[in-house]
C-alpha cells in the first residue's frame, strides 16, 4: 500500500518589512515562511510544536537547505506548500515548494530536517514513541 | 543630593536587512537597537531580565512612545543612549537617543516604560524589594 | 455632514517566531503588525505606499505611540483594526487596536504619524495635492 | 601558487528578541548572522553589496546550507567566520562558521552560493568583469 501523501499550503502576503532595498524579498524570510507553513501542516495533522514539547520533546532544527529561483517582491502574494518526507528514525523531513501565486512561477525549493532532542537538550537517537504513533496514524511508517 | 544619571551607549551598525526599499532603516528596527540598549544597561547595572526573572518578576512593556528624527541608511553607524528615568512605584522608564556616529546627527528620541508583573503575568502595584533595594544602591530612589 | 470613518481590520496569525522566551509576542512584533493593517487599508482605500512614491512622495514615520494591554502568545489569532484619524497638513495619522479573536480581549492601542516629504527626504510642510485629493474623494478633509 | 585564503570573523551578541519561547537562539536569525559575517568580509575586501550594485550587478541568494550542531542562548556571543571559496565562473561562494566565544563550541556551518544578475534581475552567465578583476587583485582566481 501506498504512503500517504501529506501536504498543506499556506498563503502568505509580502510584508513591507520584508522586502530589502531593492524591493526584493530578503534571502532570509523565506526561513520563516517555510515555517509559517510547518505549523500550519501541525495543526493540520496533529503535530503541533506544543504537542511535541508536551510528549517530552524538542525538534531543533538540524539542517536545512534552501535553493532559490525567482525573487519575489513587495505585496505579492506565495503559496508556501509543505510535504512530509517519510524518513526512518528520530528525524522530521519536511520538503517545501514556494510559488507566486499570481502567475504560480517557483520562487523557491527547500527541505528541513530536524532532530529529536529530550527538553533539557539531549539528542534523542531513537524514534520518540509518540512520533512513532503519529507515523502509524498518519500511515506514513518509511519501511 | 542630586540623583546619580545612570546611562549607557551601545554602538549598532545597521544590517543590510534592516533597511527597507528606500535603503533606510526600517522604522521598526529602532526598537530592536533600544532593546539592544537596554541589554547593555542591564548587564552594566545589574537589571539583567534574568536578574528580573529569577526575582520572581517579568518586565513586560507598558507604553513606548517613538519620535524618528531623521533616517539612517544602510552601513550607518549609530550610537544608542539609554538613560534611566527615575519614577517611583512599580515602574521601570527609560529615555533613549539615538544618534548617528559620523556626523552626531539625531534619528530618534525615545520613551519606554515597563511595569513588572509576577511570572504568571499579574500585574504587581507595589514596586518589588529586588528593585526598590536596586534603586537604593544605584542612588536613584525618586522622592 | 460628518466625516467618514476609514477603517479596515486584517487578521494576524501571530508566528512561532515572533514569541519570546516567556513564549508571549515581542513587544517590537506589533509594528510589523500595525504595518500590515496599513498596507491592507492602502490597497482598500487607493493609499498604497507604491501610490504615495509614485506622487513624487516618501511617507516616513514621524511619530509612534505604543500602549500595551495584555500580553499574546503563539497561535493567538489577533485582529489588527487601523483607523484613519482626518488632520489637517501634510500628516498621515493612524490608530490601531489590536484585539485577540478567541475572546475579543484589547491586547494593544497605538497611534503612528507619518509626514510626507519629496523622494529626496525633503520635508514637505504643505499637503501634497494627491493627498489633498485623497482625502476629498474619501470625505475626510479634516476643517 | 597557493590561492590566498579570504577570511573573516565577525562577534555577534545574541540579541533578546532573537531567541524563542526556549531561550534558544531561533533557527532563521543565524542566516541575519551570516550576512553580518558578509557584510563584513566585502568591507574588509572591497566587495561590499554597493561595489556591485555601482558595477551594475545584483548578487542574490541562490543556494544556501546550514547545519546545525549545538543550540545558542540569549547573552551568547557568536564568532562568525566567513571564508571565501574560489570558483569559476559567475559564482560567489562562502562557507561559514559559528562557534560561541566562551567555549569555542560549534555552533553552525553554512555554505551560500550567489549568482551576478543585472540590475534588472537577468542572470549573467559570464563572469562579470568587476569580479574578474577582484578576484585577481585578491589572488584568489580559481584555475
Amino acid at each position: 500500500m501506498a504512503l500517504q501523501s501529506l501536504t498543506e499550503t499556506v498563503r502568505v502576503q509580502v510584508r513591507f518589512s520584508e522586502v530589502d532595498s531593492i524591493r526584493m524579498v530578503w534571502h532570509g524570510n523565506y526561513v520563516t515562511y517555510m515555517e509559517d507553513a510547518r505549523e500550519a501542516f501541525g495543526r493540520k495533522f496533529g503535530l503541533e510544536y506544543m504537542h511535541i514539547f508536551e510528549s517530552g520533546y524538542l525538534a531543533p532544527m538540524f539542517d536545512m537547505q534552501l535553493r532559490y529561483k525567482q525573487m519575489a517582491t513587495v505585496d505579492d502574494i506565495l503559496l508556501v506548500t509543505i510535504t512530509y518526507r517519510p524518513a526512518r528514525g528520530s528525524k522530521l523531513i519536511f520538503d517545501y515548494e514556494i510559488r507566486r501565486e499570481s502567475d504560480n512561477a517557483l520562487i523557491l525549493t527547500a527541505t528541513t530536517t530536524q532532530l529529536f532532542t529530550t527538553r533539557a537538550g539531549e539528542f534523542e537517537p531513537s524514534c520518540p514513541s509518540f512520533f512513532e504513533e503519529w507515523k502509524r496514524e498518519n500511515n506514513v511508517l518509511a519501511i
